[in-house]
C-alpha cells in the first residue's frame, strides 16, 4: 500500500505538472473549443479539480465548503450519475468564470484536498481509508490523462488559427527512431493478456487478466515513418478505394482527406505544424495524427496489417514504445469478467465499450507514469487530434 | 465438386424462390424506399439479377447482349471497382424501370444463365470451369442474401405505412421455443472457429479456421422472449442511463426509443405489427427487432452479457437457433490471415470490417440453405429492421 | 351568379383533366417524391379529391359516408385546423393505398358530388347555398393549381431518372415568341391595382383592389430567350459575386449550380430535357426553370432590374404573357385590408406570406382558364422545378 | 461640406465610445462566439478599425505599412471583393490574435489615421478629398453599427453564460413610455419617402426620394409593453397555429420558443436578463428581443397588423422612438433607382436586399446619432438578439 506522504506529494505534483503545461498560453487561449472533441484549457482545469471536490471532498471533509455551487454544473462531464451534464458542445461559449477564478478553484480545491490528507494521515488512528485512496488515485490519473488532452487540444487550437502560434520551442514532438527496421517473429501459442493487479496503479478496463490464443505473427519493431506515409501519398492511396473501410472512403470524401492533420504542402515542400509551430516535414519522425481509416489503408497498401492490441501487448518489451498512440486492429470491448464499478466512477470506461478502437502504447502528449504496457487507450475511427501513429504487423 | 446440372437447379430454384417472395406485392410495394437501409424490391430484384450479367455473362458468354446499358448504373450496388455507383439513397426516386420491365430483365438473365450453363456442361470437353462455379455460387448466396433483406423490407415498407397492410397470412416470424430455460456450462480451453472449407459454400469471412482460448462461460439454450424484454421496458429499462452506452443513450433519445421497432402500445395493450398483420404481441415468442444498443442495455439489466461470435460458435450444437439473428458481443474483424479477394468480389466483406458487430445463427426471414454454424451476419449497433434476438451469456 | 349546372360541368371537366395529366404515367411514376417540393402523382391524385370530401362532402351531404376513414391523415396537406397533417416529407414512402384505390377514391367522391350538387339544384327551393359555392368554386381552383404542379412534378420525376422518358410527345413547353423585343414605358402616376371581385373567381390574396404609386419605368414586352442566358452563362454570370445577392451565391456554391435546371451539357452542346424528353437546346425559347436568385443576378448583368407586381400589372395588357411564370421583385405580402377567412380555408395564402416572391403570369402547365392578370403566385427563392423565366424592367 | 478638423473629431470620438463600450468586459468575453450571429467582441474591434485601414490607408496613405499581413484575412467581413473572406462561423475559434494585440492594432489605425487626416487637412491646397471624406464617413458609421452589434453581442455573451453576469449597472434598456396609448390617424394619399441627401449622413439604401401611395391607416403612439405580451402569452398564443406564418410556426416548434429571448420563468415568476443582470420583468417596458415571427403572430391575436416602412417613416414625427428597433411589414427591396456603387463599398447594403425584414427607428444600443427617420435597419425574420419591439397599426 502507497504511503499517504508518497500519495499527497504524487498528488501535489500533478496539480502542479497540469499548471505548468499551460504556462506558454495566453489568456485567450484557455477559452476557445474550435471542434467538439477539443476542450477550452480553462475547462480541462476546472474539470480535473471538481473531480477532486465532487468525488472526495463533498462526500468526505466536513464541513467543506463549495468553492462555487455552480461549477459542478459547468465543469461536469460526462458523468450521467453527477447531476445534468452540460452539453460537451457549448463548453466552447462559456466566457467566465474567467481563467483567473479557474485558477482561484484549482489553489482552493488542492489546498483543501491536502490539509484533508496529511490531516487524515496525521491522525495515526484512522489514516486515509482504501476507497478514499483508491478515488484519490483514480483522480489524479485521471487529471493526467487530461494533461495529455490539455497539449493535443493547445496543438489543436494553435494549429488551426491562421497565425500558426507556436506553444513551446522546448516541446520535441517528433523524436527519432534510431533501430534498423526488423520483423519481431513471435510463436503461436497461449498468452496471458491484461494487468496484474498487485501494487501498480492500473483501470478497471485492464483488469480480468486472462489467457488468448494467439497464431504465428510478426510484428514491426519501428513505428512508420512519415518517410513512407509519403510514398503512400504519392502513390495515390488516399484515391485507390480497394485500400479502404466503405466507412473510411465516406469519410475521406466527405472531409477532402488528402494527408495527415497538421500537414501543408506550401508550394510543393511538405511542411509539419509542430508544437515548434511550423516546420519542414521531418522524414525520419513516425507519421503521427492519422485515423484508424488511414491506418489501415496504409497496412492494405504495405500487404500488412495492424496488430491486435493481444499481439501488441505480448510482442511489447521487443520493441520501443511511447512516441505514438498505435492503432491496434482490436475494438474496444470489456475483458472477460469486466463489470463496471457502481455510480459515476463506473461511468470512466465502460460505457464507451463499443464501436471504437484500442490504442496501446503512449505518446510524446502522455504524461510520466500515465502509461503502461498493458494501458488501453481508445477513440472513435475519424479522430486524428491525437498523436497517433503506425506499427505494422503480419 | 457440385455438378453442374445441381447447381443449375440450384441457381433456378433460387432464382424462382426471389419472385415468390414478391408474389403477396402491389406494383407500388415495389418502388418506394422509406429509409436509407430498406431497398426497393424492385431495386433487389434487379440487382441480383445485375450480379450474374456482370460478373458471368458480360465476361464470359460470347457475344452476350446487354439486357439494357443503363441497368449496370441503375443496379449496381457498392461495388466501386464496377463504375459509378448510384447513390444509395436514391433508389427510391426511381419509378423507371417499371416493374413489369424488370421481370423481364430478370427472365432475361435467367434464360441466358441457363442456356449459357447447361451448353457449357453439355460440352463435355470444357464443363464450367472452377472460376466460374466460384462466381455462380456466391451470386447464388448473394441472391438469398437479398431474399432475407427483400422480406425486412417488406415488413418495413408495409409495417411503416399507415394503413398497416399485411403481407401474408402464412409467414409465422414468431415461432415459440418448446424448452425450458436452463444454462449450458462451457469448460476453459482451447476451441477451434471457422469454417472448414471443403465441400460446403461458406464466405470468405467465415475462412482461416484457428484456435482461440476460452474462458468458463454459461450460455441460455433459450432466447429472450418477448415477456422477459417487457419486463425490462416496465422496469424503466430505456430510462436507465447505468445500463447503456453513451453512444446507445444518444441513439434513443435522439431517437425517442422506448419498445422493438413495430412494437404500438394501443390502449394500453402491446400489439406488434407483424408480417400478417397487427397482432397482440405475443408474450412467449422471442424479442425481435431491436438494436445491438438495446441488447445490450437488457444483458446489463440482467447482470449478464451476450456471448462473443466465439463462443456461440462452440456451444451452439448444444441449442435451437434460426429463428432470429443473435446480437454477440464480438466486434466484426477479419480472422486471421483473413485477405481480400482481388477485384470487386473482393468487396463483398472485407470492407465492412469496422465499427459493425457480428449477429450469428439466421432468422425466420433466412433463406433456406443460407446460414450454418460458422455464417457471420454483420451490422451497424443503431439497426433493427432486420430479426434480431437476443441469447443471454455470463 | 353562376349557374348551377354550369358549376358542376365546370367541377366535372376539372376532375376529367386531372386524370387527362396523368394518362401517360406507369403506375410506378405515381409513387415517387425525389425532394419535399415535388409531390407523388398519386398524392395529388388523392389530396384534391379529400379537399371536396372533407369541405364539402362531410359538413354538408346528409349521411355521407366516407369512402375510407384513414385517407384524410394520408391525403391531408397543410391544413393545421384539420387533424394531424403527414409530414409533407414522408408523401413518398407509401406505397398505399395504390393507385387503383386512389382512382376508386377520385371516382367514388367525383360521384357522390355530382349527385349532390345536381339534387340540391334540382330542388328548386334550396338551390346550393352561396357558401357551399364559394367552396366548390375555391375546390375546383385548388385542384387546377394542382394540375400545373402535378405537370411539373411529374417533370421533375422523369426528368431526374438516368433513363430519362419522356412524358408525352405533344407536349410543347417551349413555345417561341414572335414579336421583337421592345421597351413598353408606362409613366409616373396612381394606379390601380388588386382584382375587382366582380363575377370572376379570384384567390383572397388578389382582393383590397387599391391605389398604388408607380414611378416612370419601362418594361420588355418579351420574356428573356435560352440564347441571353447563354449569354450570361458565358460570361462567368454564375462566378460573378458581384451580381449577385450574398444569399444567392452561397446557394449556388452550396449547390454548384451552374446552368438552370434540366439543362445538360453533352459533349459541349446544351440540351434539355422537355416533357418530350431531352432535345437540343431551343436557344429562342424563353428561359425556364430559374431560381429568383438566377433571375436577379441575370438582371444585374443586363444591368436591368426585374419589375414589382404592380409595375407587371400595370403593363401587362401591352405584351403577351402566359408561357413563364415571371419572378418579379416583390415580396410576397398581403394587400391594404387583408384578413385571413376564418377557418381551414383560411390557411390557404395568408400563412405563406412571408420570405417568398411574387410570380406573376403563368405558364404552359397552368390549367385553362386558371389564371388571370390580377394572380399572384408565390415560391420561395431557391425553387426552380416551376415554369419560371424573366421579363427585363428598368 | 463638413470641415475636416470636425470629421477627424467625430472620427477619434467614435473610435473612443468602441472602445468603452468594451471597459466592463473581461479578456475573455472577448473571445467567444456563442451563436454564428453574434460576432466575437475581438473581431468587432479588429474588423472596424481593418475597414479604416483597407479602405483609407492602404490606399491613400504614401508608404503606409500594413501593422500585420495576415490582419486583413482575420478581420475582413462579408466583403467578397476584398481577398477570401473568414468563414464567419470560425471566428470564435479563433484565440490569437489576443486582446492586447487588437488594442495596439486600434491604437496603431487610430494614430495613423488622425496623422494622415490632419496632415491633409493642415496643407491647404489638398485637403481632403470629397472621395475620402465619403469613405470616412462610411467608416465612422460602419463603426457606430458595429457598436450596436457589440452590445447586443456581449449582452448575448453573458446572458447565455450560467453565471448570467451582469454587464453594466448604469445601462438601462427598459425606459418607461409616459403617454397613454392613443391611435395616430393618418389620411389616404400620396407621401414622399426616403432621405432628402442634402448634408446629413445616409446610406445608400435610403437614397432616392420617391412618392408612394397610401391607404388611410391608423398607428399607435406607443410600443407594446412585457405586460400586453404576457397576456398573448397566457392566452396560449404560441401554440395557437392560426395565429402564425407556416414558416413561423416551422420555427417556434423546432426551437421550443415559449417566450422573448431572455425571458425567465423561475418558480412562476417572470424575470428578464437584462444589461444590468438578472431582474423581474419589468411589465411597463416595451417588449424587446423577439422575432418577426413572434411580432407577426401578436399583432394577429390582437387583430392588428405591423405597419410598413412608409406608414412608419410618414407617421414617426407624432410619436417617441428610439428605443426597440421595430420590425414593419415591408421587405427589404431596393427603392426606384438604387444602384450598388461598385467595388466593395456596394456590397454593404444591396447584397442582402431578399429575406429580410426592415425594421425601423432605432434601440437602446443605437449610438449617438447613428439613427434617423429614413434609417433602414433589416434583419432575418427569425431572429431576436437585437432590441426589437412591436408597434401596432391597423
Amino acid at each position: 500500500m502507497i504511503a499517504t506522504h508518497t500519495l499527497v506529494s504524487f498528488f501535489l505534483e500533478t496539480r502542479q505538472h497540469t499548471e505548468n503545461i499551460c504556462k506558454p498560453l495566453e489568456i485567450e487561449d484557455y477559452v476557445v473549443q474550435p471542434i467538439v472533441d477539443v476542450s477550452p484549457p480553462k475547462w480541462h482545469l476546472g474539470h480535473t479539480t471538481w473531480f477532486f471536490e465532487e468525488f472526495i471532498l463533498k462526500p468526505h471533509k466536513p464541513n467543506y465548503q463549495l468553492f462555487h455551487e455552480d461549477f459542478a454544473f459547468v465543469f461536469n462531464s460526462y458523468y450521467e450519475n453527477v447531476g445534468k451534464r452540460v452539453v460537451r458542445n457549448d463548453r466552447g461559449n462559456l466566457s467566465r468564470p474567467g481563467v483567473a477564478k479557474v485558477y482561484d478553484y484549482r489553489q482552493y480545491v488542492t489546498n483543501e484536498m491536502r490539509d484533508f490528507l496529511l490531516n487524515l494521515s496525521a491522525n495515526s488512528e484512522e489514516d486515509i481509508s482504501p476507497e478514499i485512496k483508491e478515488v484519490l488515485l483514480i483522480g489524479i490519473h485521471h487529471e493526467k490523462q487530461h494533461q495529455e488532452l490539455l497539449t493535443t487540444d493547445i496543438k489543436y487550437i494553435l494549429g488551426n488559427n491562421p497565425l500558426l502560434p507556436k506553444y513551446d520551442d522546448s516541446f520535441n514532438e517528433n523524436p527519432l527512431q534510431n533501430a534498423q527496421q526488423k520483423w519481431i517473429e513471435i510463436k503461436e501459442g497461449i498468452y496471458e493478456i491484461g494487468h496484474k493487479n498487485l501494487e501498480e496503479f492500473c483501470y478497471d478496463n485492464e483488469l480480468g487478466r486472462h489467457k488468448v490464443y494467439l497464431q504465428d505473427y510478426k510484428i514491426s519493431n519501428k513505428l512508420v515513418t512519415n518517410a513512407k506515409y509519403l510514398e503512400f501519398i504519392n502513390a495515390n492511396g488516399y484515391k485507390d478505394f480497394n485500400l479502404w473501410h466503405a466507412e473510411g472512403l465516406d469519410w475521406v470524401k466527405q472531409n477532402n482527406i488528402s494527408a495527415p492533420m497538421y500537414w501543408h504542402n506550401i508550394e510543393g515542400e511538405w511542411h509539419q505544424y509542430t508544437l515548434k509551430g511550423l516546420q519542414k516535414l521531418n522524414l525520419e519522425a513516425p507519421v503521427s495524427h492519422i485515423s484508424y481509416y488511414e491506418a489501415f489503408a496504409f497496412t492494405q497498401w504495405k500487404e500488412c496489417r495492424l496488430p491486435t492490441e493481444f499481439e501488441w501487448e505480448v510482442a511489447q518489451q521487443n520493441f520501443e514504445w511511447g512516441s505514438r498512440w498505435e492503432w491496434t486492429e482490436s475494438a474496444y470491448l470489456p475483458y472477460p469478467g469486466y463489470t463496471k464499478a457502481p455510480g459515476a466512477i463506473g461511468e470512466y470506461n465502460g460505457k464507451f465499450m463499443v464501436n471504437q478502437k484500442v490504442l496501446r502504447g503512449g505518446s510524446v502528449a502522455t504524461s510520466p507514469k500515465h502509461t503502461r504496457a498493458t494501458y488501453r487507450n481508445f477513440f472513435q475511427t475519424n479522430l486524428r487530434w491525437q498523436f497517433t501513429g503506425i506499427r505494422l504487423a503480419k
